[in-house]
């Protein structure tokens, strides 16, 4: 396989350290890129960073911040509902101005590949999540820029296990990535709340390989 | 026509500056929305805060900054030949961002629209500037957000100077905006500098309107 430059939206959760991990192990010259938007992130960020210290891989940060409103996390739901409807907790264009970001960012600093940790087997219901949504998206990108990076998601049919399953054999273990919507503070830590879809998305990927 | 909530992408050009008092003519609550890029851009912007406090129009101005190539500024060509090909000016998914930004903004305020000034008859060859590119990043936009605001390219098919006349009959006048892309120090002022793709698009939008 041809090196290539690949740049890696990550966020510090399984999906996007297990592109990051699996593009670095496959002999790429892999960068990681993340949005700090203003919400709920820090804990996601200190994940993202120390992954990045590590595994030696260079990351950049792109600040932006838009009006956001109000929005409910629901609690306590099964894997098969989440399949049912879209959460409330759906923020509006987030993946939107996030592939655009990458994109943008990919293309001023020469690489090959944009990689996003999309997938939408065990997912949240958002409509930013689904293959025909990255399908929009790679024909929108190779209209406004042709020839720029290349739009990856390599996870995009995964279900959460078999992810899990990938980010082990890259050497990645349950707690070493972040995903909670609502961290909490407990007993002087800082711990994922283990309620939210995020917690229970992860538990779910992770439960064969306890 | 019944009243809507409108975003514009207001620059502080005559495109967008023509989007955003048509709107506002029109009787409909609007916004103006800067995206700040970190890029040669303060004059711009001057012009642009001049124009909504001159209307009563609030604004608001999206910081965000990401790793961008070096591009070479064409100067003296013809607007016949801009048509023949990309500007090297281009910056790659420039609107792309912009977009992402101005709809995830807009879905944040209850916006019932967004619009951009596109307009792809005489311009700098931009492929993220044709009725194609509008297209599917619509078409993206249905699917990543269902249900969220609109995208409107009000002036996409016209000519500059039916900008221009569609701008002076909504009250601007050719120095009112600011496009030039190279802004010159000049016996102590800063003055547009007459050569640029957009200085010259600007010039032919306005010489029958001397």
């Amino acid at each position: 396989m041809a090196r290539k430059k690949v740049l890696v939206l990550h966020s510090g959760g399984m999906d996007s350290t297990t592109c990051l991990l699996q593009a670095k192990a496959e002999g790429h010259d892999v960068a990681s890129l993340g949005i700090d938007y203003g919400q709920r992130l820090l804990v996601e960020m200190m994940f993202a960073e120390g992954q990045c210290e590590k595994y030696s891989i260079p990351r950049h940060v792109i600040n932006v911040n838009w009006q956001k409103a109000e929005r409910q996390i629901p609690l306590n739901r099964s894997v098969e509902e989440m399949a049912h409807s879209v959460s409330p907790a759906f923020l509006p264009g987030r993946n939107i101005v996030f592939l655009g970001l990458g994109h943008a960012h990919a293309a001023g600093i020469g690489a090959d590949e944009l990689q996003i940790g999309l997938n939408c087997v065990d997912f949240s219901g958002y409509p930013d999540c689904t293959t025909q949504f990255y399908d929009s998206y790679c024909t929108m990108l190779n209209i406004g820029n042709p020839g720029g990076p290349k739009l990856v998601a390599p996870l995009l049919k995964m279900s959460k296990p078999e992810i899990a399953r990938l980010a082990s054999t890259l050497g990645l273990q349950r707690n070493d990535t972040w995903s909670c919507y609502r961290p909490q503070i407990r007993e002087g830590s800082i711990v994922a709340c283990g309620e939210c879809d995020a917690c229970k998305l992860h538990e779910f990927a992770w439960q064969e390989l306890k």
